[in-house]
């Protein structure tokens, strides 16, 4: 598989992953009546599925990562050739803001906009940093064959269990940056964030080194 | 397997879906106490657990396509005989209008009527050919084995990510225009749907040639 | 494994599966705060988990029907002993009965009582033939190995898709007699409810033979 | 694997286990406005997934109990070494507790606190006791490669159909007491749920004996 194909798949299977998780925030809130864990669990019930889905399909073509710092976990350790990192960040990067945009364009919002909800705070930073931690050490350790659904599923865990309701990905925090709604985050708060995720996913390649290399892992894998 | 039995399978599985589309809607909607986000989230799961059931049950069967933009892409790419393609539509489609009453009489409703609910604009066009692109490009590149549980997942997540709650099927377009409930549309709404729905299918297709025919595909295949 | 055992796991497997409708009803309906929607997504939730994990657990054992119109069906097919049947009923009844038992024991609930819920009327009647030939139909077809989840996510979505909740099962009917909560049936509704459950087993057996038997089969195997 | 890693394991495991049960709660309270069937729908969901992702990383190093009556269970037959369930159970008791102070840390709670929620009587322990016997007979009869999401829909369904929402864990028990939120149980109900769990897991040993042992089983596989 050409190096193109791999960031046109990481660039579409980011826009679509943002498309899903921004979108379906807004249709949660919309229908929710205020209720706002509904609207959380319609968000979670839908990334889930959206999520296990596009790894399926685009895992075979560049490994899924939509997610700099999964890519960032794999060139470390030799799964992704280092050349291919920074590529593949702005390939994420822009799907990310594209995916913010389709959403804003299905649901009739203005396409351009940005964020006005602060999200931040020492509680906030240590879920995304326990989220992001949690996320890599999940693909780092999963048998061969379950990555999609672990991940998926672990996703859906953390939108609950971590304060921050798990962004986990720094692509992610650059698309929410563009929208104005439920699933969003203020560019003031992003560096935070995103400082968090890089110390989760550090903290992850730590532990999975303490648990030992003999468990099934993925790393030989593309995905 | 003969065509007259792939025509029943289809026949009697997009009834069925339909049953469960439509069904789950007049329940979720008669329970939920107005709040719309838990009728459809209601709706939601039904679908995902009769959709998922559905391909596997029929699928040996006739492929379990229930859907003329699926027909029509497969027969396009060699995997339904093209002659058998417009036997399998108006299988879809009549089965489609059987499973809305069926709908029907499980609720004591009135068993011939037509919706009045309105679903138009660009939002739920675009929403409509998202859906559809998304739902096609699952199917060309599931791997195998993994078709039916990956086709429920992703409509659940569309049902919530797009806003016309991913409809992605002519034949549930058809089906659900006899039916005056949550799930339903009004019948001058449909033609918009339908096109955005065939535009979709065909952006599924460039996409699936732009990622490349080496990953897995179900295209050899029934389903 | 001997007859004895297969009866004891028949029971037991029987026992918890009501455990697990009555008791998430009443938990459900005690924590909805009026709204029945939501009761019954927990109701629904709890089923298809617990009915996952029976079918798992006491399927090698005694194939896990919990179910007289199924073991009918398996017994009529030749995959179950015909001089089984009575005994395989016999131990669905009781086992039904003491689950109910059962869930009332946890929720503090006095242990005998009698349903007062009237369910009745032809959309419910259609709606139970419509559930169990679904029922029989996907335990006839579905592919080695997936039966369990199939006829769980087959439930989940009947649970919302039939007017009438989906029994599909005259054990289940039997048990949820002796339980004037959530899940309860009146005595008077039921025979009702069985008659149309008979006469949706076997219009699954008609459809499966016109589906043709060359499709995955379970009918050899004790599930 | 060494010993130590498989302690590691059991803490780290045990720990994010409360983490997602623990957090999820105080989310889902948060967020319910008022309605505790949502709340304890998404603590349901989150702890399904949680502990599915959580059994398959931790699975291949320690077995992946997280609770000490699972561990005593396979020590008594031969499948965890006797001298290794003391240090397992005391990695558990200690991670369960740094689970509970990572939540709270998550969601800017004082760190050390305890519970007053008084969760006691007949119905309750019957509850308990139900709960641990199908933890444990899932755990000695699941089928090879299943085990995990096995555990996680029996723990979801059994949220709901014992009326105590199913600690079934001494572990759980004990980081509950240090949380005084929605998942929290008061240290003097504490002792009633460990004397019925230990009850329940005695029941779930004598039952898969009754039902023979020529069904697949976990024993002589680490999980």
């Amino acid at each position: 598989m050409s190096l193109p194909r791999k960031l046109a798949a990481e660039a579409l299977g980011t826009a679509l992953l943002l498309a899903v998780v921004i979108g379906s925030g807004i249709m949660g809130e919309r229908l929710a009546g205020g209720n706002v864990a509904i609207a959380l669990l319609a968000n979670t019930l839908a990334t889930v599925g959206g999520l296990y889905v596009l790894i399926e399909v685009f895992g075979p073509v560049s490994g899924a990562h939509f997610n700099p710092a999964v890519s960032a976990v794999l060139a470390w350790r030799g799964a992704l050739p280092v050349n291919a990192l920074a590529p593949y960040i702005a390939s994420q990067l822009v799907g990310a803001v594209l995916g913010a945009w389709l959403a804003h364009a299905m649901f009739d919002m203005t396409i351009v906009q940005f964020s006005t909800k602060l999200r931040t705070g020492t509680g906030q930073w240590i879920a995304e940093a326990v989220a992001t931690a949690g996320l890599v050490l999940v693909i780092l350790r999963a048998p061969a064959g379950r990555g999609a659904a672990m991940v998926a599923c672990y996703i859906g865990a953390a939108y609950w269990f971590t304060a921050s309701t798990s962004f986990a990905n720094p692509a992610a925090v650059f698309g929410r940056m563009f929208s104005d709604s439920f699933a969003g985050i203020a560019p003031t708060s992003a560096p935070g964030f995103v400082v968090a995720q890089g110390a989760g996913a550090a903290l992850a390649v730590l532990i999975h080194r303490l648990l030992g290399a003999d468990a099934p892992s993925r790393e030989a894998a593309p995905v």
